[in-house]
């Protein structure tokens, strides 16, 4: 996370900004509301005029004026008179106050409009007053929020009609292995379909970036070396899945050796994923995931997409942790740190979680199922229904600010 | 909801998939793994041959073949040989169990390569079993699930290049109201930018379905009418925003009628969004939202969406229903059901809730950090800080089935 790059930053039309990543404060460019205006349908008056107000005798007002939502006051008020006025009209000069349709007797004389009321109304009654809710100038949501559809309104009602969000950075994607088919490729003996690519193109999107597909690659070190050159010109971060481990095929860590990257860390003490590497050369980040699908899929939500996060400005770049009620045994022991795909399920007596399928780190129809990691530390096991245990969740919008 | 239409479907390329609803099952077209497999870099061997293997005495066996990850077995083994074989590679015929790199010892001797073991290896041992993850035939996910990750890297495996989902509704919006500026207008006195267009059209992305923003209209029956019948013809789902209300300028009722909608409800016992009108002509449904920022959300969030969602045949169509802790006080006593515009955090503490903004149903801003809906009954109020409230989750993927 300490090699993030600098936050990329476009201007784009508001309509096209559902969830990216603001990179500018939303600024009160005027106060709201903008004028006294009525919460409700009835008329506007001056206070002072219902000063003596009661049921036998009531005060009585001419309706001089008539004002619709977006309409303007043609009138300032004198002494005795009243404007019919609707909910969120502009109070007229003069006025003070509001009173709605219900409370007061409106009534035709003498090709005049009168309302009369049978109780006094203070100044300010029923009038909110402008910059009541939003002051001019005031912060209303800060750089790194994701745009919502409240954000966008509140974007929209300040005349943000273009918006400065974080650009997303383009991730490429490389399948390697000589077992992978192509999804429409019939299957052979011995082979495989390329589920990977998919996933993690899945994944990256899900992250808010862009990716590009590069292709797979043979297990062939010279060809495998130039493709991943040559990519690295085009994105800003490359992942790769397979041939990080130390099979005889395996030709990640001789490709690292020849691009002169710098190796961050090629093993993490968990399951799955335990092979994991982060290379970086230059500015830049190379995310090589296991080809195991669910190592790749553990990989990329636990590094690949923090670091995503963080190149979007987001202040929360990582996996939301909450405690979750276990709801079914997991004897099973291991000496690492276990990520184990799980489902999690919001109900009104709190989370529940239960394994999302079998636990071999080969399942791949199990992380159809997932929406969380349940975190097992190593050296446990033996977990019973009703236990409480930590959880990743992978599906919610927030994150938190670090892992802890 | 029981007004809503079947289910259109589309068969869609794999890759642009993410966050559309299956409309068919997933099934396993072959078994899991389609052979018996190594899940370890080792040696394929016959158990039998180990039988006697000591310390003293190991059982040695002639290295015959080399599997990568994707080739196939050049032989079958005879008595006394072995394969050194590549995680996930096919067992060659006559072998049935693999020991591991690490448990045995490899020597060359005379132009030959050996492996010899100290101890036996019993029948299947390390050998993943054609079909032990998944059976042929076996359904894996069901139709009316969300496309996510996961689901994406089953439905590769598999072969699914192409998925049949549900066809997205299109949504048609208008928004109404003489006082509505465009985003890019300069304030003028008396009126407000638009925002309900853009805000509905993100809630109408967020629910998964597609949107046209048709327009504003000012307060003209006739015009308003015409454009409105006009784009029931363009669209599924109808939704307008303002004039529902009973406003001197508020038209949305007389054009029901000149519509001959029928009207399902137009009053709902609740804050904010009391106003929010359904009618139905035909098999379509319009969607009267208030011209009121926080009523127009909560209208949507509360009618529209879960109908959109079970046009898409998501079987969990209602916003997810949750309880959670008040971070502060909450005083105000109310005599309708509220809907109080909410930010919910997930912690290992579990669900705390605190208010979005002011709680004025006129608080645009408020909306830009809501995330969830407290629902406090009619005659409830002196809410304090500890206490446990109901609570409806807006961005989490998955919802529930019923809504309680």
């Amino acid at each position: 996370m300490e090699n993030a790059p600098h936050i990329q930053t476009e201007s784009i039309p508001l309509e096209d900004s559902d969830n990216r990543i603001l990179q500018e404060p939303v600024i009160a460019h005027h106060a709201i509301p903008l004028f006294d205006k009525s919460p409700y349908d009835g008329f506007a008056l001056r206070s002072v005029d219902t000063n003596n107000a009661t049921k036998d005798k009531p005060s009585i007002c001419e309706v001089v004026d008539h004002i619709g939502a977006g309409e303007l006051p043609a009138k300032a008020l004198e002494k005795g008179e009243a404007t019919r006025i609707m909910t969120g009209a502009q109070i007229p000069e003069g006025a003070d106050c509001v009173v709605m349709f219900e409370k007061c007797h409106a009534y035709e004389k003498e090709h005049g409009s009168y309302i009369s009321l049978d109780s006094p109304l203070e100044a300010g009654e029923n009038v909110i007053e402008e910059g009541q809710e939003v002051k001019k100038g005031e912060t209303l949501i800060a750089e790194g929020t994701l745009i919502n559809p409240g954000v966008k309104a509140v974007l929209a009602t300040f005349g943000y009609k273009n918006v400065l969000v974080a650009k997303k950075p383009l991730v490429g994607i490389i399948a390697t292995g000589t077992e992978l088919l192509d999804v429409d490729e019939a299957l052979e003996p011995g082979k495989i379909r390329n589920s990977n690519a998919y996933m993690t193109a899945s994944q990256v999107l899900r992250a808010e970036a862009d990716y590009i597909y590069i292709g797979k690659l043979a297990d062939d070190l010279e060809n495998s070396f130039q493709t991943i050159e040559d990519s690295l010109e085009k994105v800003d971060i490359l992942i790769t899945t397979g041939g990080v481990s130390v099979g005889d095929f395996d030709l990640m860590p001789e490709i690292y050796h020849k691009l002169s990257a710098d190796i961050l860390f090629n093993k993490v003490a968990m399951r799955p994923g335990s092979v994991t590497t982060v290379a970086k050369i230059d500015e830049q980040i190379l995310f090589g995931l296991s080809g195991n699908p669910s190592a790749c899929y553990v990989g990329f939500e636990l590094f690949a997409r923090p670091y995503i996060q963080s190149m979007l400005g987001v202040k929360t770049p990582y996996l939301q942790h909450v405690k979750a009620t276990l709801a079914e045994d997991f004897p099973k022991q291991n000496p690492f740190t276990r990520f184990v795909r799980s489902f999690i399920t919001y109900g009104i007596n709190g989370l529940s979680v239960q394994l999302a399928g079998m636990d071999k780190s080969n399942v791949v129809t199990s992380l159809a199922h997932t929406n969380c990691l349940m975190m097992l530390p190593g050296n446990t096991g033996n977990y019973k229904k009703g236990d409480t245990v930590d959880c990743l969740l992978l599906e919610n919008v927030n994150g938190q600010q670090t892992f802890q």
